[in-house]
């Protein structure tokens, strides 16, 4: 992008080079994120031109000055905040969650916003933002856990599910089919809410006990005690709060701009069932590993559409137009 | 009552007695919670005439048949809720808070809803329903620990405040002014939000190291982990959100009737921030026994306004009106 | 028993009745733990003749005054503990596990050992302390579910395992075989630890992934978060900390009457490692009713052995000898 | 120290240059812990000459390449581990609490140990394993937190105490005298326990509301929620069980090299009483914020005894022979 609101295009850039404190990443897989779209429409970067992408996966090819924890040729990836500035009143105040704190850090170094992202054929990434990827984990597979991974991982986390607690997703997309394989692969009984009939069978497929199409059904099956928002579109989250059970918990991952997220007077009060609404981002890198882990042994395996990068716009194209199937990915050293 | 709607009046009704599993308890106070208003309006409450009041404390005078745990001489208490039905689906699953279970038992027995309440000079309560007060606790200070000081300690519980947390008390009024009380009996830095300048030098009086008018001036300040809401106003709640930090808590304790609560998509989002808004409403008995333990230890004073029953419906205009200053408490045994 | 350490004897005793807060069972199925073994040597219980077995399930044939909660018919089960005396420091507490405050009131009502137990046609059982049976789960798999399951459940929930961590349970017993199943249903990695080569293909079968000798094994296999110890030989539970990993937990569910439970000060210190012993015993009732309600989805099923009454020696023979395979359970309407 | 078992000598030694990822420090203070006794005879470190102490503050002199974070003129402290290998196991899994990971990483950079210590004019530090102190601490009283009042700190922080429980400190010296300021600063009511009458006083000083000799007093005032075992004689905190309440938890912070730590079969069992016995250690690094932050507020402050760098040998001598009142701090920059 070369400001807001510019299309994507493709370019010869410099190689980056690894400044002290980084590693140079050639990129084997780069993740499209919806963050992607609002960022080329300026909700997010300040510098230009800007390459986006935030889901970045490769192989260390340089190492900067300094960096003791990363050799040429680990397998790695990065996420969307590499580090953080280490002064602000948030920094000073070392927060258990790592990603976290820089999330709320305005001097944070985050890819493909105020550093240059992953959609391009090599990338210089902070050291300390990269973890290293499990052995046997395809690159492909590896990008989508940056993000859509991480943050259902981090929203199931969060909930802080008990054995014996059901566990439902509302919303079957790039990240819900991901939420709803972790919430299988977890052990607890999973139930898919979509308003898509035609979604019914990969429900299944992804892990599903049971499908329903909104809270009332849901209700009807006995509840929730965990509701995964991984749509947008606050208007069916809020219905499906008619399936929650007391002590339940609704956790909400991503924002709707175009209305706030209510909590009814009518009805069983909240505060009379004891529920919960909880924020959830990224949290602490070890959730990371925990999902790549889960990746690395099948438990959870994106459905993506791969690309290369002479493709990118057409990818940008799908993906704005809501016809991607699920996560599509970039594989700039593919031709 | 006589029926939904109609005022209060005082009559001669026949002394209850102790049956099988109940004792018969000889109210020394009965403290006026604002619910006694809706149920008063209709919102609560089935039996007519109805005798109101949930804030019961006495002597048992008569033990029925079955009891083992109370004794006649007993000093006791009881809340709103005395017992469930144990055979619906919430009583089956036995939840650990056996208030709040019962609170969403469809067939539970509710002083002054479902059965006759506490303005009066006699009560048969569920034996199971009642507590030990404390030695040495003022029936009149103990009375208001039943709904009022119940309800905010749970509130301030199910936040699960850490040490080293700050604690702000949205609204200085009968709730209220319990809360500020029970957070710095905590240990917490405390701080008042409140609209009335004149309550300034109370709130501090109260515990309030800090006494702020809204969330943006609560922002200036740091801003606060937990935000207790202790009024129904829940635009002044929603406003206060301003000075939550990350990983903040925001606890519902009651309703607001005339609107929903809205997590707004304007601003630092909520998801961005880790925040939560917590549901809370009497919790395990445990709960209870704390608040009378802090209330016998003088670390918790209520502010009363006290009337004899013959004077109940003074006190219920006063109530109604606003006027009441923090907690009106019943005096039965009075003339 | 007629006395501390007298071999037991069936005897016609006259059927009991239901007093005022009781009800009256009829008894299915009466499961046998080892504790019957310690009670019958003097370890609990001053009532004699005293009748043991806190294992028991069975009819409601006859309900007492002042009880709402059950009805004729209802299919009921009890655990060790029935009521407690309300008026001790531990009652006055009100700790919100029922079952937990009960074990430490002197006074409390229990099973078997101060008020008559379960391996009788009928039992006298206070109303408070039955719970409704799931529809469609057997007498004789309900039975040890009252305490070997209610045991090994509320260890494995008192460990708060986390999604993506790994369970080990040391010892496949009578509680252990339990354990198994039960972490194996709740979704996590699984792994027994027996000195037993003989018993591989039966841990296998009832949901071990991995199956090692001892922790020198399992820190081989990467270590576990969690160790179950449902063995009260603290010998291989002390070895098997060999295997847990850092912020691991250990669940001690009993005893051993023999030695203490020891934490090494050689190898890597136990605080370095930021582990915790946790000493766990029947916890709330929701547990109770979780474990129960897997039972009835056949997610957990006893291996038993059936005797009817006039054969309770011969399995009280067998239980001492050791040669039970896993649960005895007494089946008083058979013969 | 030239070697393990060599006394200390103060040498010259070349001023370190801060490499790229580090900074140059100049000390300003340099606290003395009981740990420098252990790593003088051999228990850590691994490079000789080496420098000892791990408890180190003072100012950015110099910056190396690719640090951003730290600027000259930066007041900083360190901790013991100043940074981890990010590439073995424990490393890969990121677990949420730095410190405690590093402390499990064998390629650990720990100051003190594995690099040199901070008992020197200048010392080269890691800069991701500082932290910025804050305004208006002094030296002399930020040193001691870096490990003294980190790790008990985190011990409370670890306990998870709940507003209304009771915290019992064992032992009274380096660390139990930061420990009881803290619980005392954290609002729980607070016990001393001490075998030392002559401390008595100094104890109530310290914020003690109860002082007892051992745990047979504590439980006869109604015992305590939490033991914060701050000696290494476990023979004593053992004992303490005794006055352990129901749900208690002994947090234990560090080791007994001559004996084990015992959880006895005698009296009531651990388990019925839900007791936990917590290991821990420097937990994350917010732990360290939030102490330093009550240091800043003087909420606690360290009893030290200041040295300068040429009265090393007899500060040494005064430590290990237990003379030293509470906690040594030597002061490079004083003469």
């Amino acid at each position: 992008m070369t400001g807001a609101n510019q299309l994507w295009e493709v370019r010869d850039v410099p190689t980056p080079t690894a400044e002290p404190g980084q590693v140079l990443v050639k990129v084997y897989a780069s993740g499209m994120c919806y963050t992607d779209v609002w960022a080329t429409q300026g909700y997010g970067g300040d510098i230009y031109p800007q390459t986006p992408g935030h889901e970045v996966v490769g192989e260390v090819v340089e190492v900067g000055a300094g960096v003791h924890t990363r050799q040429v040729g680990d397998r790695v990836g990065t996420t969307w905040v590499q580090s953080a500035c280490g002064r602000c009143a948030y920094c000073r105040e070392n927060r258990p969650l790592t990603g976290q704190t820089a999330m709320n850090c305005a001097g944070a170094r985050t890819t493909g916003f105020s550093a240059q992202g992953g959609h391009a054929e090599y990338i210089a990434i902070s050291a300390e933002g990269t973890v290293l990827l499990p052995d046997g984990l395809a690159y492909e597979d590896a990008a989508p856990m940056m993000c859509a991974g991480y943050t259902t991982w981090s929203g199931l986390r969060d909930a802080a599910p008990q054995p014996h607690e059901k566990i439902a997703v509302v919303g079957i997309g790039g990240l819900g089919h991901v939420a709803l394989q972790l919430s299988k692969a977890s052990g607890f009984e999973t139930i898919a809410i979509t308003h898509s009939p035609d979604k019914h069978d990969l429900a299944v497929q992804l892990g599903a006990d049971h499908v329903v199409a909104n809270g009332k059904e849901l209700n009807e099956l006995g509840g929730a005690d965990v509701l995964l928002v991984t749509t947008n579109a606050f208007g069916a989250a809020e219905e499906a709060l008619t399936g929650l059970r007391v002590d339940g918990r609704v956790v909400l991952s991503g924002l709707d701009f175009t209305r706030p997220f209510s909590i009814s007077s009518e009805g069983v009060p909240f505060h009379m069932m004891r529920q919960q609404v909880i924020g959830s981002t990224h949290g602490g890198q070890h959730y990371l590993s925990e999902v790549l882990d889960l990746a690395a042994k099948g438990k959870v395996k994106p459905i993506t559409e791969t690309f290369p990068l002479a493709r990118a716009t057409d990818a940008f194209d799908r993906l704005t137009s809501g016809k991607m199937r699920f996560r599509g990915v970039l594989t700039p050293q593919n031709s």
